[in-house]
């Protein structure tokens, strides 16, 4: 299977070639904003539509996560990355004819939720749980932004044909490999001095990050269940790791696509 | 209560001010693309943040109905008009303090359940219901923008704090004048030669035409009720006439807003 990943050097990329780089099923393509040392890449912004046009030749697969990731960046940024960036990603796939498109959406589309809650919502395990059902309560231009490639992913799906299956994943928090171990955002925090260890603020990070934790091996095999499933035509997922302090259903995607984690935050406890 | 009309002069906009434009409870100010022979207006584009901000200043609310209305609009249409449109709207409404918006919003949202279903979802009164919980089946670039007018309002709402409050109305079809009477489209297509009367075919015109239509009176009420509520902070609501024909829910809009219509498209029987 070709596979396209957009914005292939960043941390789901990276996360995703680590993993299936070398595996015979796939022979990746890669598409940056930005070249890489080690890998050949189509240099190019999602925002030029004939820029990344040609990337997409020949590709059964397109993993879509090129895009800004800031919950905090402005409508000015927003715009050109995740809106046009994400219809000419799948305008390019239609026009190519790619048959399945998997988009990096994230939890922020429910960060509403969330918001409403805090900070006692980390305080223990949450009495709260959304699934792909749910009303989307979106927290930032950001989250807004994936919102609109959920639902352009389905008009191409049901109005256009093409592509056939597309799989949106509501991404938690999948960190660089230096960070990709326990507690890396609460313990950067104390490094920088703004957070103490033993505290009720120290102890609502580490549940806030066992709640949103997707490791980067999870991440990876989420992404490999959606290439190789047959039964969807648009379908909505979270992307987490276990936990017992999530609020994010992944019944669904047991369901659906088999997936299970196989890590698990609560795996871990805080350093003292 | 001041209140700004974006697309003041389309059908929704002429159907609000025929029936409210002098209602004591309201003072209207209008905003347009192109000027109007009987009416002062701010005419500017809703593509151009600058030039429509003036008219957010002094508002109360704000009825945005501007944006390109045509299911078959491309993309490089779509852009422009209904999302930096739909943003530039809230952004201006925000940075003026206004305290609610409502927007026009379409039934095309949810578009591909009935083309799942056509022909023989007219056949007679349809074994389908869709509701406000129901997931987003856009049929268009221009549903997609719509549903991301949605979401932005909401993410104002419980995000930025200002609008207060937004009304999503997923709206029917909202004629001009000489057409909101029955069987205006159907009739239409007969004059152009396109049907004829008395087959299968112009049988599930009038019977879609009854399940789609939104009397230019029961609109502008529907508006008001809107503009009158003090229990919604985001909501979404479907805006029709009476309809055995129809499978958009209007219990949410009676249950919520007090709103029931008073035209039936039931009451009206096709000419043989």
């Amino acid at each position: 299977m070709s596979v396209l990943l957009t914005g292939a050097f960043g941390h789901v990329g990276t996360a995703i070639t680590d993993r299936l780089g070398d595996d015979d099923r796939y022979e990746f393509t890669y598409l940056d904003r930005e070249s890489h040392p080690d890998f050949d890449a189509h240099v190019a912004d999602v925002a030029d539509y004939e820029a990344i046009r040609p990337a997409f030749d020949g590709q059964d697969a397109v993993v879509h996560l090129a895009g800004n990731p800031s919950p905090g960046a402005p409508w000015g940024e927003i715009l050109p990355s995740n809106i046009v960036g994400t219809y000419n990603v799948l305008e390019a796939a239609r026009d190519a004819g790619a048959e399945r498109v998997v988009f990096a959406s994230t939890n922020h589309v429910m960060g509403e939720y969330r918001i409403d809650r805090e900070p006692e919502l980390y305080d223990g395990e949450p009495d709260l749980e959304v699934d792909h059902t749910d009303p989307p309560r979106p927290d930032s231009y950001y989250a807004v932004s994936k919102l609109f490639g959920e639902h352009l992913g389905r008009y191409y799906v049901e109005g256009e044909g093409t592509p056939e299956r597309f799989y949106a994943l509501r991404i938690g928090w999948v960190l660089d490999p230096e960070e990709d171990v326990p507690f890396g955002p609460p313990e950067r925090r104390v490094a920088a001095g703004e957070l103490e260890r033993g505290t009720e603020e120290y102890r609502r990070a580490v549940n806030h990050w066992k709640a949103h934790w997707c490791s980067r091996r999870d991440v990876a095999r989420l992404v490999d269940h959606t290439l190789q499933d047959e039964s969807v035509a648009f379908d909505v997922f979270y992307a987490r790791s276990a936990s017992d302090h999530s609020w994010f259903d992944m019944d669904h995607a047991r369901d659906v696509l088999g997936f299970e984690p196989v890590d698990d935050a609560e795996a871990h406890e805080p350093p003292t």
